[in-house]
């Protein structure tokens, strides 16, 4: 009953043996490998823009800090949520990437609206050589709570980048997550809707740690390879990011995953509807469930063995009935018993 | 006849099979995995060192860049030669990851003398407030020219650095080919020669991408731990770094493979000595040759397919005689049949 | 009748002067002059603190950039208010200087409490790699808004700081202006309320360019000069700093001269509450008054050629009524026939 | 009898009457002072160059950081010589400034030669990811070594750059004394020689601290601005280095001067060719000599009191006759009595 994180799962079989297929013979070093290539193509072709460029970086905190660093300027500042992974779990890795560049955070959760945006950036004056300067938005989809823009959120905070000549870059870390919740294309929930960058996240869902990092426009692609490689996140044996990602992309294998992590999630939401005195913190979205369960009831799972990631405390002392936020993801090789029997201690059965 | 790069060959099947067999059930991510604990006890064991501290990293410039990061400060300078792979060949991940420390070069080639390192040393004013400030150490074993330091050259060069207070950092991308060539132990290569840390590659040596990061005092241990996590270097799915490592560390597979990948340089080596014209720039210690070939049986060898580094030429015109510089890397993946083949034609049998 | 900034005005003749008689024959560069000498020993004096290293600086951004990245590490988070002049008025310096730590914004106003410390230093989790690591407390003092914290208010902030293990600094480029108002010893209103290092202005009261930096522990002194060296802030020809602030502190120059400023702006402050629609802000503590004044006053008031800073607008269209929020700065050469002309103009008389 | 730098020397008389002159009333902060449009026009009168952006900052090691900052990126290599204050002096501020640049070193001494850049930019492979990428052509006019680059040398090696695309900066930290010497226009010795950016020194030559920086292509102007801010080189009370400036532009000051140091190490350079032993290490071409004296003639100027650098030791002990290299500097304020006496005391009269 493992519902900790979506990247404490095993990689899916179709990716590994991807990358037993690709290890035979020799293969060009450093990205140069024919596997990319097809990497490459395919990614263009799922986003419908031919003119991408596209890299593959080995974890999802190198994509956000190598993307925003190259979409911005050490004096500017970047514009995210409170809650945004790239404030709170990267260890200032957007503030050393991009060489001093600071963080504005954007309204009080982990969606922003348009007129939060707006304020954000207002209160830094433009052309004021004393103040941090308007940098890049960084969007999550889904977002660190498993919620989601919808594409015509997106396309509106966009605009307000686009109002201030801000270029715009979407955390998809869980990114198949939110295609399969939307339900639209890959393209639709990017660049149509004004996202210049995007990481698509294999890791999360499925990968053994890979992600690609996708700008529409061509102009930043020698800039990025460079930081890439002065960064260190360069593979010489690139073939096996590659082949991760071919697998993963292979057959509709990302989208599928996600579709599955996802209607277990929903499974286990419904499910939790019964259990007495929990309380849904979110819709739930995508993958991810914020709920509040009493401290009995969590008692009884961490008994059972259930892991998973309790926000408030303590477990062991207070009223029985006290509620108690936690987290629960599912990744994509839960199965739907694990759920059950979850669900069944959680009830009381 | 691939004889381009010891990280354009494929990774060895007991390391692929550790993989294949880590993919199974949950494991607790970013660096906390059970296999991440039997990889610190063998090279705490291996190298004789129980206090050791051990990181995982996927690169080997982010092993080399790391280890300076924590061994230095940005008003320093690293001492090293002018051929080091981290002054050569990082665009300048030294200088970003340690904040913009300065390097200095040391000699004129791939080995530098005790002598040439105190001139060095001698040409920054110690405790002159404009000057770049003694900085660490850091050698490359074995050399980015294929040869190596004995263990007393090795401590004659910590020496020097110990009497002026300097940490001492070895860049050991081809650390088991040290090992195997000096027939020494890990430990009397390392810190019974005065080296405060090490990287032990084993990307070039049969790994997918994975390198060992090890110091032997404890006090760097957490900072190493943040830089990396800022430095995105941190695998969220660390199991599959733990798991390479592993299936390398287990039954001397990472010694015995720099033993063959050595010896059939050796056979190389042996077999371009009766080849017409051809000139041994070194000798030969580990699996790299550095050799000069007329032109005429370079492009006999181009033409047959054999694929190697160039570095002199152009290839296509001028004297068939003119002797042309190349670099020919044996990886474990190399047979002797291929050796055989490729003296044949180099022969022009 | 400027109200503008205390950066606006001229630099007090003594100061002027001292410079005039540092100027002959020679002087040792880079600091090693023997005005130096005694500078640094009247302010371990002015200090009670024998044991101080002082630094002098030509701007206060520099002494706090510097003073920061002294303290603190690139993987952690300074914590400090929202309108603290390094998170807004600085462009990203503190982000440069400390190579990338991050600035945790405290509380909603220009002053923190204990309790709003401890909560923002709670979000970040101690220990965690994942977090940015607890690094120093900067209070402003004077603040930003013009007003000072009591010494038991900095006491019992240090004490939180303490608790963590966190050091402190005090932006003071209105030192001199605090010490005036709170009647307390330099001393008393640092070292002895838990600051670990501190600016003492020179520049807005009455100097050209100087602000000295004091460590009270001796252990950051040599990183420091590296520091102020790499960051190109050691002065060839330091005399002149040397100068300038050996002319403050003659003679209580810098005390009375506070002194003076904030009985200026006693003297406005009292009379702007005579002005017909005038409001405070906030209680006058210092030189600074923050006060709205109905537009058609601000009209009148601009018409006369009266110079400040208006936070709020448009001045020209809009009722005649409405209140607009307006700063005024007194230097120390307003003079009392200034500040009734322009409570005259206010008043409308 | 004081050769020991010229930073050592005190300020002009017009240099500091320019500064009285600008401390009455009140004047805008941060650059927007009257006086600054005034020093813009005669700078960018002087240079021939309407377009140029001209800025001020306080410190030589200042203007030359921020100036290859904005020239150049953090991946990339500047080209300077092995002595370059750059690389020498500046405690790693250019690898700080610009965010990790490497400095490659070209040639053996203080002046480079076309061939050698040319063999410095191909030792870094162009568009090799793995490489330093090419960066700025940084010069030293005049040298740290005292002599000047021909104007005809200064487009020779700016043809180099510019047939690789890389943008070129002059370090003028003694720019007058080198107009002084080659008896050219500033605009002869920069851009019409291919130079795009380029530092004109008043500290050395008789201002208080104060250097111009000056772009003559205007794309760098907010950069640079940005640039000056983030790392607290903009001044609040600007008016005094905009005074200083103005001070030393007037009258043609800041040449005459230089004529007049020159002048001085002329004496002082025929003098010494009649003092036994003595042998000239470079002709004299500005303001700074070196000369080996035997021992015993040192021995006896640091007995009379004469201040120098002496590169070569011990003093103390050695042959009476064994010569120590030694570096004599002529500010503006030596006169030729203190020339005379200083010679009298080194031919032992």
């Amino acid at each position: 009953m493992y519902f900790a994180s979506d990247n404490s799962g095993p990689a899916l079989p179709a990716v590994l043996q991807a990358m037993i297929d690709a290890n035979a013979g020799y293969a060009t070093s450093y990205g140069d490998d024919a596997l990319m290539d097809e990497v490459r193509d395919r990614i263009r072709t799922l986003f419908e823009a031919p003119q991408a460029s596209v890299y593959l970086v080995a974890t999802g905190t190198a994509a956000n800090a190598l993307a925003l660093a190259t979409l911005s300027q050490p004096w500017q500042t970047v514009f995210c949520t409170p809650l945004a992974h790239i404030h709170v779990d990267e260890c200032n890795a957007p503030e050393f990437f991009t060489g001093g560049a600071k963080l504005s955070l954007v309204g009080q959760a982990d969606k922003m609206t348009p007129d939060e945006l707006r304020q954000a950036i207002a209160a830094w004056p433009k052309g004021d050589v004393h103040a941090a300067q308007h940098g890049p938005l960084a969007l999550t989809q889904a977002t660190e709570r498993g919620r989601i823009y919808s594409c015509q959120e997106i396309a509106a905070l966009c605009t307000v980048a686009r109002d201030h000549g801000l270029p715009t870059y979407m955390d998809g870390a869980r990114f198949a997550n939110a295609v399969a919740a939307l339900g639209c294309s890959p393209a639709e929930m990017t660049w149509k809707a004004g996202i210049d960058a995007v990481s698509m996240g294999g890791t999360k869902n499925g990968c053994l740690g890979v992600e690609a990092v996708i700008f529409f426009a061509p102009e930043n692609a020698w800039e990025f390879e460079l930081r890439r490689k002065r960064s260190a996140h360069l593979f010489s044996k690139h073939r096996y990011l590659s082949a991760q990602m071919l697998g993963y992309l292979r057959d509709h294998l990302w989208l599928e995953t996600a579709q599955e992590a996802n209607a277990r999630a929903a499974r286990l939401a419904t499910g939790l509807r019964s259990v007495p005195g929990a309380r849904m913190v979110f819709e739930r979205d995508v993958n991810m469930i914020f709920a509040s369960l009493p401290r009995a009831t969590h008692q009884r799972l961490k008994t059972a063995g259930a892991v998973y990631f309790l926000y408030e405390g303590p477990l062991d002392t207070g009223p029985a009935d006290e509620p108690l936020l936690a987290r629960f993801v599912c990744d994509w090789s839960i199965t739907e018993a694990q759920i059950e029997a979850f669900l069944s201690v959680a009830r009381g059965d």
